[in-house]
């Protein structure tokens, strides 16, 4: 079965995508008969298109920075839902940076168009998803089309599709995630090294793992992001961000780390979600997990979740890369699911 | 949508499952639209049978131990073949008891008979797996039917569909798992508490986590077949019991737990599989874990797995309910991912 797939966004997470298409091209068509090709690459500039499919080899020269504006059928300026609807494709992959607080686009414009279009959609961005995650859901199941979003929840740590799938069937009551890498590796180094928050920021910076402009990791939004998302799929409730009391680790000192360890535990900085009666109560801020915590070893870039439900119990699930590749790995999984599971 | 169900074995696990059904019923109609019916419900003795669904009071009565002889319905004699031929359900749900090594039946002739007849089979019995996984695959094939077997498989601790749907298109190299509750528990107890493993067992076995006869989870058994099934379905080859080395957990004492300790980690019952080039090794046994692991703190009964892979890295899953409740939870989530995922 031949899968068209449009992908959108060429930062690093775009670029790994490409590459990994490529680089699994023989094994996806043996493993599960899905031929996938890439019709439609875009970025910011333009887009480059083939009906039959960009070159593997081209893939792999992005994947290691090549520009896509070098790649024979690029045109400059198409861009958005004009590329959508020139893209043709079963799949459109949207890997655009959306991590301003107030900025969803261009991926709410594409997605819209995309599902609109009849094309399912993967969404590494998380934008679009928690300011409009009702509208999206609407247009898809009106337009018999799927949104997936690994990608914009943890990525290569599964979480939504554990809970979906695994937990199929059960209630889940609590949720409790420590979803973002830049933050529990700054926490992990001011615990270990006795750093204040800004010594162990400058050196997750030093590292690459923190971003020169760190606000939304740091300060809980991305990890309040993921929460949102997972919490608006799994609970038959539409919560936003207005719903949650949100708090980073800025404020988090050296002492607070020594003492919670005093105290036998950690601090973590964590989303969670708590079935109280009727209400779901979200959250997202530092929290003490008591060393016997199954999260409560989660150290350095490595995320985890935590469930408990009703007739499963608690489950935990920790790891997945927290790097591009995984990201991208995560991307390709909801097109998998999309087509076979 | 209504799907009819008949299920086989009346242990703890299949009371559990019979109470579920009644439990559930009107959340999985709400949440998924699955009106899930029991129409036949069979022991050794004999069948109930009622093509429009036994009562959901009576499923609630089974599962605190009422007898299915005294059933409305209940036929003497109604068993194997024959009652899977009369059940005419959509999905046969195989709860019997298969643990001992050379016995796979019922099992193996009810799911042999129910696929063929053209019904989806959902086992927790784990002996025909064992012995017959490629003939029960092709059987299922050739009818167009399916065969899901969480239960059989760690039951509420997800594995194979952890590694089937949330590892979709990465390439799994390596798998770990603690997978049995009983054997855990004992090195949890003999470690913690300087036992030897006789002691240890005692003790498991007056809290009613040993069985009378433990030999098949102390002598790696339970995991070996676990770990057997999950690899066949994770690798593209047919193993068999014979090619796995397969040791329990007679033979620890508690020195060596205490030197485990001594060296920075402990001993756990581990089944693992690994490629190495292109074989992949199996083998069941105890195992050190440094503490750094993520299974090495995977203590009691609780369960874990840990895979790695080639595109999103390390993945650890620990918990779930291991117990009655979470083994029919598991069955349960197997026919909704039949019908829903």
């Amino acid at each position: 079965m031949q899968i068209n797939i449009a992908l959108s966004g060429f930062g690093h997470v775009g670029r790994a995508f490409a590459g990994l298409l490529a680089e699994k091209h023989t094994d996806l068509t043996r493993r599960y008969g899905l031929d996938m090709r890439l019709v439609l690459a875009a970025n910011s500039r333009g887009a480059a298109h083939d009906g039959g499919g960009l070159d593997l080899k081209f893939l792999e020269s992005l994947a290691q920075g090549g520009e896509l504006a070098d790649m024979p059928g690029f045109t400059e300026g198409l861009t958005g839902p004009e590329a959508v609807a020139l893209s043709r494709a079963s799949v459109w992959v949207e890997a655009t940076p959306s991590h301003a607080k107030a900025s969803f686009e261009p991926g709410m414009s594409n997605i819209k168009k995309a599902l609109g279009d009849g094309m399912h959609a993967v969404t590494l961005c998380k934008g679009p998803l928690v300011h409009n995650f009702a509208e999206i859901m609407g247009i898809a199941q009106a337009a018999g089309t799927k949104v997936k979003y690994s990608g914009a929840t943890a990525a290569a740590l599964p979480t939504v599709d554990v809970a979906v799938n695994s937990l199929a069937g059960s209630r889940i009551t609590s949720i409790e995630g420590i979803l973002n890498g830049t933050s529990n590796f700054i926490l992990t180094c001011m615990e270990r090294e006795g750093l204040s928050f800004a010594q162990g920021l400058a050196e997750a910076q030093r590292r690459g793992i923190a971003e020169p402009e760190p606000s939304l990791d740091v300060e809980g939004w991305d990890t309040a992001y993921k929460l949102l998302i997972i919490a608006n799929t799994l609970f038959e409730k539409t919560f936003s961000l207005s719903d949650m009391a949100v708090e980073g680790i800025t404020r988090v000192g050296a002492a607070d780390l020594k003492e919670a360890g005093n105290s036998g535990g950690t601090l973590k900085l964590v989303g969670s979600a708590e079935l109280r009666k009727e209400a779901c109560v979200l959250k997202t801020g530092p929290k003490f997990l008591p060393f016997e915590h199954p999260l409560a070893g989660v150290s350095g870039t490595t995320k985890g979740i935590h469930f408990v439900s009703d007739t499963m119990g608690p489950l935990t699930v920790i790891g997945g890369y927290s790097n591009p590749r995984g990201a991208a790995a995560a991307a390709l999984k909801d097109i998998i699911s999309l087509y076979m599971l």
